[in-house]
């Protein structure tokens, strides 16, 4: 058991009536409990929670008026990491897979799986089917990228960074996430706080659904995965913003930690 | 309330151990009820059937070893449409839309509603919000698509069709709810049949959500509303084919009816 | 005849030894007569003048040193616009074009014109053929576009533009000459200054080839396409860009002047 | 010295005035010299013949009227193929380029070159520069892709190519060009027929600019380069289509041979 702090500090200039839907709370899981938990809103607007989905997510909604919009969440949670022989899992067959499952084999708007289908087979069509599979996966990706802050942008795709060999940890899960999906392994995005993550953010990961369940994995390596903490679950990262904005709202300043 | 045969028949060569996935049975919903309904196999093989998601979707699983496999489904639905006053119906603030409604504002694999942000806002920004806003759409991709046989294909998104401006039913369903999600205004694709379709098919379409429940609209106009029997429901036309195939297998004859 | 001064000023911070080819001299047309004409370099590196082409275009290149690079280009330059009659200007069949001019009907980079064939016949396919048609042209995508500085970017083509509907000169440029050779017209990209352009910068505009001559379009009408002097001549963008740079070397400051 | 007997039968059935540029003819160039040539027409359309470019590519042009119109090309070419020391080849610093080789470093509709800058100098940035570096990217492309006939269309780019990794010679082709050029190596499409191609068809392949001169390379392996006779060069194969059809005409036989 890991006890983890964490946490995120948000500034906005708000210049018109705007929704926020905030997807910034840890989620509520068998793998994380959630302790102490704060959100405190400066002005102190009205906030709504809800629970997105059967996955366990938590999500703020507010309305503000024109303000500087100061938000902190803080919650301190305990991670129970898996212990698992990764040598005995293995993939499942596609007439075995559970019904909710199967919408992480369609391609989404950033993991367009149904155009590397031949590449995938290619690649990683004939090695042994199973976790090191997806472990395969996230290492030839992690040796063909480049990890450059910056370098991709809201509209990049799976297929845009297979060409540009340049993204950031959204880039890595979602190239991780269409190759699976191609290989008919069930896949799906995570965004989640990260232990030992430098320079501290948000991070974005990914899970594939072996055996009987999801298993998380980050093709960036760049913290270990026993560290990180689930906050929102989705087909890729347009399920997953830390912020949905709906009307003027611009982001000052942000900070996020894990400690 | 309309009382509709719909079915269809499918002819495969299977030249290798296969699963199918089968999205051709009448969904359960409000809208439709499901009298006499009959799946026959040839050979019979067994068929699990279940229900996908929380919207009444039927689905079949076979797998299927080396044959030619025929199969028929057929059911008498009985509908019961809408009976509403379309200058009545409003758009629902995105402040107040129920949580399990969000995810048909994201983008999706056919629908890049992210890329169509200004475009949408540029033609129906300014036009009276509602039904007629949803109808204005579909009246200007009527009007600014050409339909043809053959023209698209299975990675044509909404993008796509927006630059060569001729599609099948699949593609207008893609541009209206990419559209619409542009304009905060949730939407999805379903799958049917369509009394009075020709020539007779699967067809595709889209629901909007407004006020406080989902609305069918048809950008094609190939075949009245009225007349339409859900079959599948999803983000785009990735989460509804009417067969999903791992394995190896041909499809060599189709016929579908609605009457 | 208009008497008019051109030039600009760029400067440079070069880190390690590179190679700039400027494309910013005021080309040898017809159309246009260079008088004094000067380039100043500081430090006073050896630079290389050349004639790129048949159509006049100038072209200085250097190699710098690491160093703070200044360079000033001036130049006085006649115009002499042409008169003609709009109305009597005639589209060329393809039998009748000169070879030389068949290579821009071909699709380039930033201008699909294969991709838009059915969107251009159907907008513009059954208007009457002539300088008026590409009048027609310019005008939807006057009106069908927005005109934002840093809307788009350096990888931004045509059929984006047309997707996004928002961008700068030469995407307005790119759009109107991949309609222009998806009808059969022959259609190149002009970089170059323009009189009375707000802010002064670098304009992209283009040629469609008529009757039996090139005749200048500017689809953004922010500036009369009297006052322009033209610099580099191609199929599009890629290759009219005012500095190519191998090596690094950063822009610190630009002014363009025409006036 | 090699002496080739190439040449094609080719058939349309032309349903309207149709206007068409043939590019099947060989070659002027020093490497190839043409003994006896027949263009034969049924019926005895006139044609024309002319230079397109300084590179000494043949054209026909013919405008026919509605018939089945038959076309065989006949030529005699004699090969004198290139002798020298690969190991000697180095590449020619970008300061140096003759000013005609620069257009051949820009970016074109199928070789983007502006997108594959970070993955060309991954992989091809730090091996030493010449002859093999080129021959290295070949070797890449062979190992990385898959030849198949009918796995791309007209639209298929370099990058398509590299998502789906699977292609015909065009593709194979113009994924080598467009990572040349990234590397600021000149590259051009070149079409030709091609001694020992089974089946026998028009070949597309590419030359890159090396010391002072063009070398020829073709990365699908599939013939010998010295049983290469060139007939069109270009920036990509959008410059070097074997008939440009203005009208209404369908391909009904082909037949083509060297031998």
């Amino acid at each position: 058991m890991t006890h983890i702090q964490i946490g995120c500090n948000l500034s906005y200039t708000v210049t018109q009536t705007t929704s926020f839907l905030f997807n910034i709370a840890a989620a509520r899981t068998l793998q994380q409990t959630i302790g102490e938990e704060t959100l405190q809103l400066n002005p102190a607007i009205h906030f709504e929670t809800f629970t997105l989905g059967t996955e366990g997510i938590q999500v703020y909604r507010i309305v503000a008026e024109p303000c500087e919009l100061q938000l902190q969440y803080h919650a301190q949670v305990e991670l129970y990491p898996d212990r698992y022989d990764t040598a005995e899992i293995i993939e499942t067959d596609f007439q075995h897979l559970p019904y909710e499952v199967l919408p992480y084999l369609n391609p989404s708007r950033y993991c367009e799986s149904d155009r590397l289908a031949h590449f995938a087979t290619r690649l990683f069509g004939n090695i042994p089917h199973g976790y090191s599979r997806v472990t395969e996966i996230c290492d030839w990706i992690n040796a063909n990228l480049d990890y450059q802050a910056g370098s991709s942008g809201e509209s990049t795709s799976a297929c845009d960074v297979l060409i540009q060999r340049v993204g950031v940890c959204r880039d890595y899960a979602h190239l991780a996430i269409a190759l699976c999906r191609a290989l008919c392994i069930p896949a799906r995005y995570i965004s989640g706080y990260a232990l030992g993550l430098q320079p501290p953010d948000f991070h974005g990961f990914f899970e594939a659904y072996l055996g009987s369940r999801w298993y998380l994995f980050d093709a960036t390596r760049m913290a270990p995965v026993e560290g990180f903490v689930r906050i929102g679950i989705g087909r890729d990262a347009a399920d997953a913003s830390f912020a949905t904005i709906i009307g003027t709202a611009a982001l000052t300043t942000m900070s996020v930690w894990a400690q």
